[in-house]
């Protein structure tokens, strides 16, 4: 067994899952929305299961996608990509970071993160023969900052991975952090992983700005997004990868023996999707807006303190001053005694260095969110 | 860039579906059905994504499609697996064979494979660090012999990789050669890791026998198969790993964090399909046996050797005698000149050390293959 995976444990995310499930818990641990998502485009991908083509399609991804996909990143990010030879389709947004890093790396290349990290960055880098230097961003601010890139960086350095909005935090990065990152790419001619995922789900009128978009960013930059996160349908796992042609070269044939190819009638539904027009896209934040909210003020009448949230499903409660213990352990207890999987951030901090916030998401109807405030009244 | 990626060409399936594409070709290269598939399972599906789960399913799969894989090779191959740890859905046999090489091998680790090969095999063995060992298996009988075993496993050997049903010679291994791999197996505590995705696609009343199933193999084999192959829906992308649940808990770990999951709609109607009697699969079988022979016959008319199709969606001409050049040249030709799109056997040779056999996909409706023929006449 290769030491890389036979150490690891199984991502929290499933972990608490499985613990919600046994303890009949309400689950705002792992990011899913509990709606159904969209109908109309649900109801595309249903009919193009029964009326379309179920056999192979092309391995970089349905045509009408990937024009879709450059339109759409066009209309809302104005970006230019060829969707002949820069827009990939992959198996979900992991597909693309593993073959991204499976691509890009050689043994011995050293490899800038930014922790908290997602769980599933160190291990691919590492089994990509990635040397991993991580740079810790603390709460509540979460900013990059010139000493510590300068640490991080040097010639050693092929791949910075972004994660833009930041989960957990909920964060998203300004613009003096990006250009200064870009600087650095620049500087020692590095690639930029940029994991976009959350890049529409943005609230109180910010705007994310795709690393790709600053200057000299364009050539060195591979974007990942992600349909499941745009369209609340976590399961369908379609995602998309963005890149210059010379890069998507190298990306392109990880791809082929990863997976080769994605669902196409699923594929079609997306393409459907992401021609909407931009009030969707705003009616879905404001929707969004409106469960942080919820949840954010009533956890703070239960006297939590709640961390700000621009972006993602998620939000962060501080447990530290509240003798409540360590946020592992204080998880466990939330899910098997008060009935409410939620996630200790401690595990996107490969040293641990945070262990008071817990990510709470909000992505849920309502009434679970109120029957969630309820479990957990009287904890604070 | 990754060397193994950086210099590698894109999968003949892709460059040949291309060509066909470009030039208005019948396409019997890669290999699929030009049958939509089964229509009541595409309606589950659909069913199931208007109106069932659509955001994460377990890391796992759906413990119903799990429990339909356990239920289904235990009525189909007599193999006892325990749904909860011993079976793992994947987005495809690819994804499987990738996450279980990353798994399963370390760098330096000895890995033997045969050719004919599939050509995913080769570069995700080198891009996980395993140093191959091939062995060349000849036409017309493409069997095991001791003596080349023996050159290729020694006390480093981790792996063995085998195919069976074989693409692309169309042949079974038999008992005979599968017992002598389980011998060298069991001598140097090898891993088998067996892509079984045609197990199904089985004709003249042989039946598939699973080298898990041998004496000292259980504990021992990653079997992949392929809802795919089986159901004739290859944009569909569900894969099975079986395997002990002390190797699966490696595999899993890969799994993890190169897909996550896989769309819990195609895996309801997946378990749909596989609880179908067994006169179905009979049927399925009897049909693509018709096309074999309406191609075999029809090629052999028109004065091509056609070797014997035991198994698979494939048949092999060979032109040795037939003054037509090297596969290779003979296939660019077909597609690009006579409007039939092709696969050339050497791909599947590394050392292209048999360079006269063509692969033609049979999957198609008579009158295809019909027209593809009528395309071919004259050419011998
Ligand atoms: C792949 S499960 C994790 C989902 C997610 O993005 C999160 O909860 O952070
Ligand atoms: C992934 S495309 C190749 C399909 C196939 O199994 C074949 O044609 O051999």
């Amino acid at each position: 067994m290769n030491p890389v995976f036979a150490t690891l444990p199984t991502t929290v995310f499933e972990t608490m899952s499985r613990l919600a499930r046994a303890h009949s818990a309400i689950n705002l641990g792992q990011g899913f929305p509990d709606d159904p998502g969209p109908a109309d485009i649900r109801q595309h991908g249903a009919r193009a299961l029964v009326d379309g083509w179920n056999q192979y399609p092309p391995m970089m991804g349905l045509p009408a996608l990937r024009e879709a996909v450059a339109a759409h990143y066009a209309a809302h990010q104005g970006l230019t990509l060829d969707p002949e030879t820069e827009v990939m389709v992959t198996s979900g947004a992991t597909e693309a970071l593993a073959g991204a890093l499976l691509a890009l790396i050689e043994p011995g290349d050293e490899v800038v993160l930014f922790a908290p990290l997602y769980d599933a960055y160190l291990p691919l880098v590492r089994r990509a023969g990635g040397v991993p230097r991580i740079v810790t961003l603390t709460p509540p601010a979460f900013r990059l900052d010139e000493a510590a890139l300068t640490a991080a960086f040097s010639d050693r350095t092929k791949v910075v991975v972004l994660n833009n909005p930041l989960n957990p935090s909920a964060t998203l990065f300004g613009h003096d952090d990006l250009a200064l990152l870009a600087k650095f790419c620049c500087r020692f001619d590095v690639t930029a992983l940029c994991d976009e995922v959350w890049e529409h789900v943005v609230f109180d009128g910010t705007r994310h700005v795709p690393l790709m978009a600053l200057p000299g960013m364009r050539e060195r930059t591979v974007k990942i997004g992600s349909a499941g996160k745009i369209f609340s349908l976590t399961g369908w796992k379609v995602g998309f990868v963005m890149a210059d042609a010379r890069l998507m070269q190298g990306l392109a044939k990880a791809h082929q023996f990863l997976t080769f190819t994605t669902p196409p009638n699923l594929q079609e539904a997306v393409a459907y999707g992401l021609a909407k027009p931009p009030d969707w896209f705003d009616a879905m934040r404001a929707g969004y807006a409106c469960s942080r909210d919820r949840l954010a003020d009533g956890l703070r009448a239960l006297g939590f303190p709640v961390l700000p949230a621009q972006a993602t499903w998620f939000l962060n409660i501080d447990i530290a001053g509240l003798g409540l213990g360590e946020d592992l352990a204080f998880c466990e207890a939330l899910v098997t005694r008060h009935g409410v999987a939620a996630i200790p951030v401690s595990a996107f901090y490969p040293d641990a260095s945070v262990r008071t916030l817990v990510r709470l998401c909000f992505a849920k109807a309502d009434a679970t969110l109120d029957a969630a405030l309820d479990r957990m009244s009287g904890l604070a």
